[in-house]
């Protein structure tokens, strides 16, 4: 249904045709400082019609509190907010009235409900995320200011163009931050001068993404129009958005992998058996639309490793606890946050809407060729991290309040017990957090 | 914690040290004929010791009903099992009350909880797993009952040996049953004679399972010791087996990936938004022990498609449905079943028990060489089937429960509509399911 | 939390100082016709200002719904539905940042939050229950359309006024229509003659209550100002507006019971255990600002009665079910409907905002005299009976959607299984409701 | 369905014919020192066959834990426990095969479910509350450490027979203990001599409870049957005795109403709106078997009064907290507690299994006499504390791991905040509870 969450709990409504969409959030603990400007910057990120590279709609997105804060703070209470649906889609209905359109939802809600919305997606179109987005800026402040927890998301493959590996595990291990990953991730377009040209100066073939000087231009990064790829490796970057672009002239489509790293992780978030923090992780992925894959540190690739290998040795930490030599679980053991930084990857598919013909046939089973023109995205990656921060933020916030009704206590960060000196995690353990709380 | 599901709610309990680990199972519609008999061979088949391959340890872990039961038929109350701990692993406590073993949960557990249970993994250990797979059972038969729902599992790769390619694409498309996932898969050893067999009388090398012989043996298949590896492709069984046995011997063990499919899929199970069929499957993989990634249809490799390959096109169906050309979805479109075949891997990391010695720390952090010798299991994978068989099922049955509160009647399966001539999935929705149930 | 319901889930957001108070209504079954003027006129019965009996405050309450429509058809998406906050009432906020208000919810919030909502109730104010009215009336609608399901709330007590034993005693086993409850419970004002007079001409005192002709007086009723009571038995209502209007006099306030009857029950709705029906009952009524009790049939008077009295026996009711001879139980037997008439009542305590003075003291803890002049309601119980209303449509849903999801059929009702003739309540259990939902 | 709460969650499972009955009880912190013998006092006390008020029916009711503990402190994984089933009761079969029991859920289960248990109630049986009593003493230890919260619940009438009025206020603003209940609560019959008599050495007539005696008698006693009322005054016990000793002579039952009162509550408790403290404790209470009236704190009476009478008056009360100078509202204020005595009371039916004939129909419609001998319980008040107990804890250490998970720390009890000297309610609002625990 349209809830996530145990106790921070968010619930979604609304469809592309409607008056809006958005959300409630119940759980927000009060006091937190939080006005439309804390939730704005992931909904314009998220938002169609950034840059050349995704759709040129222009939804304004602007997001609005409804009821749950007062003079700037949250009062306990649930917060609701709206987006308002203005720049309605024009939308070819005579032709996705007749024929369900292929990789998209148009068939399975119609037998599911014995109806659909007549524009587009309805439930299923991306606008459905926009409530996620909103709710998810929340946790991430929360989180901020409570753990000094950092969710940083970027995209590191799109179709056969991949972030090189030594890069790509270098960023896993000292992720960059949400700033870096948009500054280092946006090209300028010059279509005049057939480059594109990044923060640096350095300039790229439009045709491939390979790099056409090797010294420093002093063109500035400022002029022509701006591609953002949300890739934090410039020369990467190019190349996604070479193969972009070549996508839309073919009127084709692609898809890709993010990555998530979360810095600042408290020690013991999670739940053992069903609950585990990986396998809400990995809901709350599959559940953002068109995703189709999700793994833990090194996924698929651990499977293929040897134990004496992919076991991850401990050694002594700060303040009594632990840490790990490597990080090949991707920051858990047993469902539990080990205090490492957590690390997965998402991959998403294709956009299912491409403006070539395809042969399909109607709700009826008659052949027919379904030939919905218009500016199709081809590619939603780099729309893509706000979605998954989003969501990663509800679920490690729900974490963190399960764990404190456990303790009475805020969680254990690495950083927090300044006061443990000498304290170790055996003697810890021997003095529950619960007591601490009680004391003072 | 330890609850899944909405209507078909399962509630586990239990660690390797105390009476018993078990189930609650409520939800369950009445009438069903029920009996021990239907759960015991998915907890035989789960058990470790059934092989050579295959932990030694011998738990008989024979189920029990406790309620919900009468004349062989549930009464629609809670169903409650339970299998006693009997054989309790004899555990070498000396060195892991003093260091967290890697790749385990003592550490995080013991942070969380400020405890953990002396005797392994306690709950995070692979018996907390028996009351899903009883569970799974349970849900198992009633889907196979109501909607002639298949699902089966089966070992795809360890460690480097993969099914061949166009072997695994074949499996997806036309998946074996249970019991030729367990015939195939099985091979016997001949220790003295150094060969595997399998059950057609071809041997195999015990050093890298190629093969010996090219025409038949006439050997008996029956001839020695059994080696599970639910892999349905006896030649790369072989090199599974053979693979195993090199880790066992080397002290290290292995991970790899299982594959399922579920075929007899009704049309419009799943929930839009945050609780789609794929999420639902994500979140219950990843809740089982040691998995640590999940896809679904093509999955990662979906991501490096082109969005013209990778739509599956419709076409006209049966009973008024439609049927899709391809399947590189996996059968969801939007979080909610199409129809085809349920296609999914999850992948399993190499088991964290080792005998080798492991350079890590203690609790305290003091320096600490972990040896802790004893049979440990060099891979999972062959006994992975029935967990994620029982995950399966209890997703699904959730999905079915749910899809039939909102249309007051059973799912529809492509099969089962056979008045529905003439009628078409537009025509289908024009007349809603809850009508149809009504009339008679 | 701010969420309610199991398959049928509404989620309210909202307090008196925002932008507006809502809700979003997830598990609406798809195709029901609907549109706000389905959910206004409960809105207009609970809203405050209706009647010279209640506050003067003029909230317009005007429903928008904001998604899970389209052409006046539910999509089977979450519908969301908000009243904005227009005529904000005047409050005295100097006084009551002092000091809490006796009998609010002043202190006990800003103890849990360590904040509260400066504008009176907020999230506690009476306004929160706009979203729940809102919601109930999409239930109720399903209810009748599915099942003829008719829900009657009425003014049973108001202070020491009863409705006379036998009066409602025939009430409830023949409850009034809603349209009765408005009509008769509905006096006219004639200040300047000072009397009330009811529907049928009689005329009753401003006084007590009593009635002043024996004979119709061919007066209209039309004339004066309307006060509503909501007690469909004029003679009780005028005593009970005399009351209110005394009340009003003196600066105090009071309390009372409403009796709530559902008829057309199916049978079989209701959870054992822990979800009985009369137990989810009793948390949506306790839940409602101002309950103090909750009583199913006979009630407390139950507990003074002897089981051989109490037993309802049963009888041979229509289509192979059985009925009961009395009703005792109020509909009830294990916490699963018997297909009796819903019958309970709820108890409302005196408002608490009354103008004489109250000596408290300041959340300091410091003696203070609270003054809180203004037009304070001295009776809200005729304003209960939407709210009431839509809390048990909101439990009935829920309920009839699980019972669904369990027999894959619409429940069965009384007047429904016209083909069940010479089949009983025997054999209808040996032909499970699950086959007659595939047969047709 | 069978689970209640939210953190901390009860699932029960169990019949009266199976093997055996019980819980799992997930969410319970670690290191709660905890054994059998925390559990059994309760069961003993709920358990039939405890006095010749109640029916002789010998269950002993002995309670194994099955998982969760280790030497003697729980793991912070789910515990369960289970009661055997040994002495089964003889039941009468043909009666109850042909027609359902007045009163019972024959009935209502066979519709519902299309089946039932023959073993007389199954599910519906009071057998089920085994579970339930076992983990609510789980429930009650934690809150006794935790909190030093005391739940004490009376039986406070029997039918016609009442606590005297001033008595009844008495207890319900000075709570007896529980042994203080069961000490006073219990008479010794002399049948010889034709009397009861109490701890005191007072005497009573067995025909009507009146006092035989009005000096000290010497007698002791010890001598003669028990018989345990669980009425805290002694006369009114009496009293109670006699009328159900002369109930059972004539094959009839009764009912009666018994008061809880919770002594040392945090302020906080409870979740606004939907899951207000006094709504999840009638759902709770009305959850029990028989249970048919639930109010809290003056309840209906409440309704009755003016506000000005009603309304509880605010003083300055110690630690910088409130206090209230009355308790009308019984302990909470918006549905969250105020810190006063939490004060409700619940109404149980007249037992429905009697002796007598009853003219009722068989489950075809047929007219039937049924008859059903056996030594029926002629009203279970005496046994009703423990489980009314059980559900209060069930119900308030959820609460309080709720408000734990918002504040990060421990509630806030009246004497606890011992620093908190010149500290008051609007300055420990401006210093939050989270910092709190985060100091020390």
């Amino acid at each position: 249904m349209s809830s996530f969450g145990t106790l921070f709990k968010v619930s979604t409504f609304g469809e592309s045709h409607g008056v809006g969409v958005g959300c409630i959030v119940d759980g927000i603990p009060a006091n937190l400082p939080l006005t439309e400007a804390d939730v704005q910057p992931q909904l314009t990120r998220r938002r169609p019609g950034q840059s050349s590279l995704t759709t040129a709609r222009n939804e304004a997105d602007t997001v609005t509190i409804l009821s749950g804060t007062e003079n700037g703070l949250t009062l306990g209470t649930p917060l609701a907010m709206m987006v308002r649906n203005q720049d309605q889609r024009k939308f070819d209905y005579a032709n996705t009235a007749a024929a369900p359109r292929p990789g998209h939802a148009d068939y399975t809600y119609q037998v599911k409900y014995g109806t659909r919305a007549s524009s587009g997606g309805g439930r299923a179109s991306a606008r459905e995320t926009i409530g996620r987005v909103a709710a998810g800026a929340v946790a991430e402040k929360w989180l901020l200011q409570e753990h000094q927890l950092k969710i940083a998301c970027w995209v590191s493959s799109i179709m056969d163009i991949d972030l090189p590996k030594e890069v790509a595990k270098a960023l896993e291990s000292d992720p960059p931050t949400r700033e870096e990953i948009d500054t280092f991730g946006t090209l300028a377009e010059d279509e005049e001068n057939d480059y594109f040209i990044d923060m640096f100066g350095q300039k790229y073939s439009r045709t491939d993404g390979e790099p056409l000087n090797s010294a420093p231009t002093g063109k500035s990064f400022e002029d022509g129009k701006k591609l953002y790829t949300r890739c934090p490796h410039p020369a990467t970057a190019a190349k996604m958005a070479a193969r972009i672009q070549q996508l839309r002239r073919e009127e084709d489509s692609t898809g890709g992998v993010v990555t998530t790293v979360v810095s600042g992780m408290p020690v013991g978030l999670g739940e053992p058996c069903f609950d585990k923090l990986e396998a809400e992780l990995a809901k709350a992925m599959l559940s953002l639309p068109a995703t189709k894959a999700f793994e833990i540190g090194d996924g698929f690739d651990a499977c293929r490793a040897r134990g004496s290998k992919n076991n991850d040795l401990f050694d002594k930490g700060t303040n009594g606890l632990l840490k790990c030599k490597t990080n090949h679980a991707g920051g858990t053991l047993g469902g539990i946050t080990s205090g490492e930084l957590l690390v997965f990857r998402v991959g998403i598919k294709p956009a299912s809407s491409i403006s070539q013909d395809q042969e399909t046939c109607t709700f009826d089973g008659e052949p027919h060729v379904l030939s919905v023109k218009g500016r199709h995205d081809p590619c939603v990656l780099p729309r893509a991290p706000p979605l998954v921060e989003g969501m990663t933020a509800m679920v490690l916030m729900d974490a963190v309040l399960r764990q404190r009704a456990r303790t009475g206590a805020p969680c254990r960060t690495l950083g927090e017990l300044g006061h443990g000196a000498g304290k170790t995690a055996r003697s810890l353990a021997a003095e529950p957090p619960a007591k601490m709380a009680k004391g003072s």
